[in-house]
């Protein structure tokens, strides 16, 4: 039986020490730690943003990837202008860049589609299943067994939530299993772009800004919701209408200020602030070094091969993002792991944790052997790591990652849908059809080959015991030239042409193990390796399912008997952080200011990208056109804020409201400093980076005006 | 007839609107400027700070090019520690190098000596003799005569005033020739090492953070000035005495806080504020960037050849480092320039100036047409000024320069010592010696023969206008192989033997002409030239001496219509300057606060030079060992801190003195973003770094302790 959550008090939620700054708390916590809230400054009753479909958290939606908020009646959805890239992408061309130009149509009818694959998500309802879940895996006594029936029950439980056409349901898990919640959202498949400011403005600072403050970006843009004349989600067509969403938020025409109440409700991916110790000292000792190190190696190889080629460096400009920013990124955190001695503490945390369950005698015994029975699990888990990497990089995406993945589908197909491996089902199909036409995009027969060799090459060098027997067969040698002979003959391979991908989409099981495409025979080697390993690893699975929610809840009761609290590691579910309007001292003798003002963007112009304002923006700072956003206490426009919130990717788009609920700006970024927080938590140095409302209406008064827009926001258009 | 300058009212003084930060006021001003300084926040009496010899500006003395203070009874010196590096440096061997482990003797009796050429100026007197040198200037009719009548006056008034023993007198023309005043110094010549923390502490940060806030540097030392039994000065001898001076600064025991009002008496060398608004476009658009581009190149030559070979590295680091100082100080300079428009600024300021004196009929014609021949003769010299640059560098120390300054000291020793060119009287002998001497050290022959032959070079490109015949002719020829010949032959000259300077320093003029040494020849062959020129230039320079004065009192009496106050251009003399400890804004969105702290240090550690804190230090940061030193508003020990005052090259070593006139700090820096304040004070954004007494103090309690010393400063030795 399901209970909706807003009936029950979560069990890992400890209400006394909730403050300002840590925490990504799931709505139905938020009357639980209505002091902490009113003591940071909240003026609404805690009570109503527990309230999914009230006001303000009923206007709060997924993009699937970022998060976003309805502002008008009419479904007109603000977030970030890197939310919306792959839109303003996909509707330029080199006549029409909307990249660089903007789009800001005169008409609603001008708004543009944001393409097949675009979504909103609207949250509809959260259903505690945690009850149906545990029973049924407690009912399982072979491990294995139980990894079976937890994959059957959450397709299930999915499939059920998903019966009634338009949705789309997810099944998450909160502190390593001790809640299992579905979330049903209705699925908004008609998505137009609205408004985005010029790139200048929306990606003004580029990479180079990435993570930094002081930061002066327009990250913003305006999405439309459509829905077929009926109100139900339908694909795009030009008879659809505008969506009208029950909430909607109102735009704070009230002037923030440094130490103001802030919130943000959004839906950020993961953290593992709850992980094992020793989890922790593989990602900072192992793998961000080991794993960073080839990213380097490999954004090198693109970088050069991109020179000679543009070809190359177009299709892999998404790819080459990606890897920098991942490894921008690690090294963050390991500037951060260092900073901050994190693994001193979360040793010292665990074992404070361990400590206290030995002084409980019996009733602690479950959860210590629940941890020694992980941390033995996690050591021997280590022991493939670096095949894993390796395998999975030569097979994620191009030439061997598209065979590996029809093939599968072939084998998947020929089971009940209830029975699929998940993302192989026929809710499936459409994404994993999309991603086959996208690699015409983003595949180059010469960049994939070199990629792959990069990775067989560091295949060649792992030990003996993490080798692959199909991979070591198919290869035939053992040294580069061994390479060269597999790829020659790898590369023959029709499957980097978009016609072999769609045939093969349909083709079935004997088919491929009948092939003689070298790619598709490929796969069909490693194949029973992959589902040999995936069933090996269900017996672990199938012992996390108990082990880890047991530990986990052991850590938040010893939190409780301190009277700290306690909230979920993110989980791309909808959460709820706040904080205030807050700088940072990032070393000694500096100050970071909350805000930063028009006059900085200006400071930072070179003429030339990423600092490259538009023209009417200059003209505007040089003569002081403020249109009536002036902060006094600052003496201009704020541009962007800081805030002591916690959030993490997932979260971009996301709106921050202030005291009363409106909305007063838009996340989306988090500081330097704060990368290392997916970890521990560095509550002086982790902060929000957001742009102001008062700045997303400047830009729309005065510098690529957009008064129809304003008006629909029941804001001043700034006109005389 | 003279008057002692405490009876005078300064013509420059202009009093209401002096404020806190712009302003090196000459000490008789501050009387003058009373209520900005009680404003600022001075507690003492103003009249008391025009008291030369009183408390506190009796204390403070000149080490020529630095500045230091009495801080005891028995001739303590506080400065800073990059100031008495040459000191540390000569005391200094591989087995005892005090410049990496510091100087701390256990008793009076172990101070080394700083070396022979190291002085100490205790200002006696300050004469104002503008009424004999205007009256004098005045007679001349002719320009030329008038260049030569002062060049034989100054060099009268500074002979008349060291007639008695001991002493040394400088003239000091302010303003341009509004005044000109004779300052008169005990001349102290023993001077000893007293103390230096370690370099890690000293000089911590290095080049790296030359310029930069935030800072963390312990930038100071102490001598001990020493006089014969007999009271007065006399070259180092272990009979000696520890002089008395009649005054002394109290070291503060107070907290020094942001806001706090603070004062630097020192000696700053040189700003050029009321330069033409011509002669700072020609710095801005020629000079940095042409003479810097060159300096770079020379850099790199000594960097490529000092990589080859260690002795050359050694021998040129003191010029590499003054390379590098101007370099950086140059794009600094360019940088602020672009930052506030400095030309617009000055044109703006000129034209105002000139508009007023416009109007003001025929009392303005004089001022108007002394600008008008100002402008024109800028105009003039400007034709041949990439040739002064190449001569001037061509003649700059190694083989050529000390052949041209011997030959020139032969030709002028033929003369009464009274008739000599300025640089070549019996008073500068020793100093021609000394640096005769210290060539040795400074020397090699395959350098200087690469930056001469850098020099030729850009000798071979100048326009045929500025050539110099004597140097053709000697050249014999237009291209690199004609410049490799002249320097085959030259580098076969014995000057760059010491023994053999040392024979020419006492050679005759007949001697030299009759020389086949090559260096020598080529001095014979081109002082003519050089002789001819400086006649030439008399006849500016002659008008100049009426002109400049003329439209600076014009520039003075304008800016005192509209209120504003006038201090003089740095000229190496005394001068006071005051503000407030407070940070400021570096950019948009960062603030930078006025003081760092013990923490910071620590941060910066990389256990590598020149962040490599001593061992103790780190000890007593990690156990909070503060010593009673601890400001609790920072909850640390001070280290360095910002004020808004107004200082350049030559204070360095400046005491700081808090609103009771007592020692809060060492002044050793100005921020990255003053440096083009030379030119145009850049109100926002000049600040000064001093390190904090408490710091100092600090160092001397818990790093390297040395409690003699704290005791005789009638200060806590900390020990418990």
């Amino acid at each position: 039986m399901r209970k909706t959550l807003l009936t029950l008090v979560i069990a890992l939620a400890v209400v006394p020490a909730a403050h300002a700054g840590e925490g990504m708390w799931v709505p139905q916590q938020l009357p639980e730690i209505s002091d902490a809230l009113r003591k940071a400054g909240l003026k609404l009753d805690p009570r109503q943003l527990a309230d999914l479909t009230g006001d303000p958290l009923g206007a709060v939606v997924s993009l699937g990837g970022c998060t976003a908020s309805f502002v008008s009646p009419q479904g007109l959805v603000a977030t970030n202008h890197h939310c919306a890239y792959g839109a303003i992408q996909l509707n330029s061309t080199p006549e029409n860049n909307l990249l660089v130009d903007g789009f800001n149509p005169a008409n609603v009818a001008d708004e543009v589609s944001a393409g097949p694959n675009a979504r909103i998500f609207v949250l509809e309802a959260i259903t505690d299943v945690t009850a149906d879940v545990t029973a049924a895996l407690a009912a399982q006594g072979d491990d294995t067994a139980r990894a079976r029936e937890w994959e059957r029950l959450s397709k299930q439980l999915v499939a059920e939530c998903e019966r009634e056409d338009g949705y789309r349901c997810t099944l998450y898990s909160f502190g390593g299993g001790n809640q299992y919640r579905l979330f049903r959202n209705l699925e908004i498949r008609d998505v137009r772009l609205a408004y985005a400011p010029p790139g200048s403005v929306g990606a003004f600072g580029g990479d180079i800004d990435n993570w930094m403050w002081p930061r002066h970006t327009g990250d913003f843009s305006f999405y439309r919701a459509y829905v077929g004349k009926d109100g139900k989600p339908a694909a795009y067509s030009i008879d659809n209408v505008p969506y009208q969403p029950k909430r909607w938020l109102t735009v704070s025409q009230g002037q923030l200020g440094a130490g103001d109440f802030v919130m943000v409700a959004g839906y950020p991916g993961r953290t593992n602030r709850y992980a094992l110790a020793d989890e922790f000292a593989a990602t900072q000792q192992w793998e961000y070094p080991w794993v960073g190190a080839r990213y380097g190696e490999v954004i090198a190889l693109i970088e050069t091969a991109g020179k000679a080629d543009p070809d190359i460096a177009v299709k892999y400009a998404n790819t080459m993002a990606g890897l920098q920013n991942v490894s921008k990124n690690y090294a963050g955190q390991l500037e951060g792991f260092r900073r901050i001695d994190a693994l001193a503490t979360k040793r010292a945390e665990e074992a404070a944790v361990l400590d206290w369950l030995r002084t409980r005698g019996a009733e602690g015994q479950a959860a210590l052997q629940a941890h020694e029975r992980l941390v033995q699990r996690h050591a021997q888990a280590s022991e493939g790591r670096q095949a894993r990497v390796v395998l999975g990089q030569l097979q994620r995406g191009g030439l061997i990652g598209s065979a590996m993945q029809l093939y599968r589908l072939s084998i998947e197909k020929t089971r009940d849908d209830a029975e699929r491996a998940a993302g192989y089902q026929q809710r499936n199909l459409p994404g994993i059809e999309g991603g086959l036409r996208q690699m015409e995009r983003r595949y180059h027969p010469a960049m994939d080959r070199q990629l792959t060799a990069y990775w067989l090459q560091q295949y060649l060098q792992l030990p003996d015991a993490q080798r692959n027997a199909a991979l070591d067969a198919w290869l035939g040698g053992n040294d580069a030239a061994a390479v060269e002979r597999a790829l020659d003959r790898l590369y023959t391979s029709r499957l980097g042409e978009l016609e072999q991908r769609l045939h093969w989409f349909g083709a079935d099981r004997a088919a491929f193990e009948a092939s003689d495409d070298p790619a598709i025979a490929l796969a069909v080697a490693l194949t029973p390796t992959v589902l040999e390993q995936e069933e090996k690893a269900r017996a672990g699975t199938g012992r996390d399912l108990l082990d880890r929610p047991l530990f986990l809840q052991a850590v938040a009761d010893y939190r409780a008997t301190r009277g700290q609290s306690v909230y979920p590691d993110a989980n791309s579910s909808l959460r709820i952080t706040f904080g205030n309007v807050t700088g940072y001292c990032p070393r000694d003798g500096v100050q970071y200011t909350p805000f930063t003002t028009l006059e900085g963007v200006v400071a930072k112009e070179t003429g030339e990208e990423p600092f490259d304002s538009p023209k009417p923006l200059l003209e505007a700072v040089a003569t002081k056109r403020h249109g009536g956003l002036e902060d006094p206490r600052i003496g201009s426009v704020p541009v962007n804020f800081l805030a002591d919130m916690d959030v993490t990717g997932g979260n971009s788009g996301s709106p921050v409201l202030d005291a009363n609920g409106h909305l007063t700006g838009l996340l989306f970024d988090g500081n330097w400093e704060s990368v290392s927080s997916n970890w521990v938590f560095d509550t002086d140095l982790t902060r929000t980076i957001s742009v102001d409302a008062r700045y997303m209406r400047w830009i729309m008064q005065e510098v690529f005006p957009a008064p129809r827009l304003l008006q629909e926001m029941s804001l001043p258009t700034g006109a005389p």
